[in-house]
């Protein structure tokens, strides 16, 4: 093992840092290191918290960062910030969040902002959860904003998500069902002493009732907590409830387990060699020079996309 | 042309909703009607209109098309509705919002939710925007929820962006600036009657002031707009400010507007060459017997899922 993968093992901050910035730009030795690190991985427990902006997630994240380590727990937190098309930087993150956690050598946080192409963000964050792992972490908070497809899939990677809303979102709680209100294994009601908190949470559970969760891997029930984030309320009920369901997926029977596993790494296996594919492929093709003709082409009218797609395919000199 | 196409093109409402709903399925024979669509598409005016769950976008879209159909334009709305990974259906939509225009022949409102990967839902909208264009309507409003890579893809399609905020969202107004705050051609300030108003409008105002707005391909400078579109009140000023952005855009030098065209271009043959190839690619590698066995080796713990993609790419048989 290299001295670099050594000293993320050992738990070096500065090593581990380098090694998500890395990560977050895309530097293609990442995964050299992570090759090293794999066998060092699996340990920690992943905790998935999204919910829209405004919501309250930063708070709700710091409330569970000081429960956990009031338990004696070490902590590692990703906070995944939408894309910047243009300046592809972490805008959010390490310096506005959760600043006082800051100073404790118990607690790591990192944003990650991947801009670009084919999955980008979803695998960066699936690297950066195995850092966090190999680094020692006890627990991984991976806090996401939106409901996007990204977002969804970033999900997948927790084994607990929880997800958070805030009363009188009106309709749009809809839109928190479509993208990611399936995959939640705990639902928390964030400023319930907001008005409207009785009509979030009957929303929630009618939802939860007529749901497709029937489609789920898993026979876990949902909960429902309430909870005031700004004045610590609810966080240590959120946090029985998360062991709870710890408990319950490690009693799971072993197949169920097993098939669940398995079929993470498929889509984790399957992402990767997509990815690496299209990066290359996406590359060349841009700079074919028959897909400029064909740019050219439609832009003068003498062709349309479709056409114009069906022809590259065919051809394939890129 | 076919029979279907000119239905199509003469408007014919059954015939364009079922289009709409063969391209949320992805049903491949879709690419065809496209290209016998592509002459007769290209007159519409596109805006979009994005921002987070319970700003009020519904209310303000269905503000807009009053406001516009008072004018005498026809309108089409396509409601983008995040991707539900176990229902896969659009759950908002039609139904729910904009009721008042749903017997007005000159409205035509669909919801689209393609599920999927490669940029599916990016890729349904703009063949969705195609279709509303060719069947007619002056005007495409597409709205979008949250603030993930899909979305912003997704308002790079339009001619006009919106971005809609509401006064008090606290730190989470950056998330908006990270994801597509720097492709905003108006912002509209929504609930402008609640507290923390002039807060959310000298942000919105720094942000633009410090953004990494040099990079934009325009010098349109944004402007702010407080609305509060329950009551109607600021939707004719977003009207007309939509209104100097298409003359803007229309003024704009002959290259700057040719440069923008072809760029427009140029990424939408990408994605389709990109997505066509990687559906193929990815049905050949999940049924490939030695993926399989790479998932097995990884579970058992004889591989890592690094080593495994560069073998599986090493050795092509998929």
């Amino acid at each position: 093992m290299g001295e670099f993968a050594e000293k993320i093992i050992s738990g070096d901050i500065r090593s581990v840092a380098r090694l998500i910035r890395d990560i977050d730009d895309g530097v293609p030795g990442v995964r050299e290191t992570m090759k090293e690190l794999y066998s060092h991985t699996g340990k920690a427990y992943v905790i998935g918290i999204t919910g829209a902006p405004g919501v309250g997630k930063s708070t709700l994240v710091d409330g569970v960062i000081g429960n956990l380590r009031n338990k004696g727990k070490t902590v590692g937190v990703l906070a995944v910030d939408p894309t910047s098309p243009f300046s592809g930087g972490a805008i959010l993150g390490d310096r506005v969040r959760m600043q006082r956690h800051s100073t404790d050598p118990g607690v790591f946080i990192r944003s990650l902002a991947t801009r670009g192409q084919f999955g980008g963000l979803t695998q960066s964050t699936r690297y950066a959860i195995d850092v966090l792992d190999a680094m020692g972490k006890d627990l991984i908070i991976v806090e996401t904003v939106g409901v996007g497809q990204d977002e969804v899939d970033i999900v997948k990677a927790a084994d607990t998500t929880v997800i958070l809303v805030v009363p009188g979102m009106g309709d749009d709680i809809q839109a928190i069902k479509a993208g990611v209100l399936e995959v939640g294994d705990i639902f928390v009601i964030n400023k319930s002493d907001h008005a409207g908190v009785e009509k979030t949470e009957n929303d929630l559970r009618s939802m939860l009732a007529l749901g497709n969760r029937e489609d789920r891997e898993t026979r876990w029930e949902p909960s429902i907590i309430k909870a005031e984030a700004l004045s610590n309320k609810g966080i240590s009920e959120l946090i029985d409830e998360i062991d709870k369901h710890a408990d319950y997926l490690r009693k799971a029977s072993s197949d169920e387990g097993a098939a669940k596993k398995k079929e993470k790494l498929r889509l984790l296996l399957r992402d990767m060699v997509t990815n690496r594919l299209m990066e290359a492929f996406s590359s060349q093709l841009m700079q074919d020079i028959h897909f400029e003709e064909a740019v050219e082409s439609i832009y003068m009218g003498r062709t349309d996309p479709y056409t114009a797609c069906d022809k590259l395919l065919l051809s394939k000199t890129f």
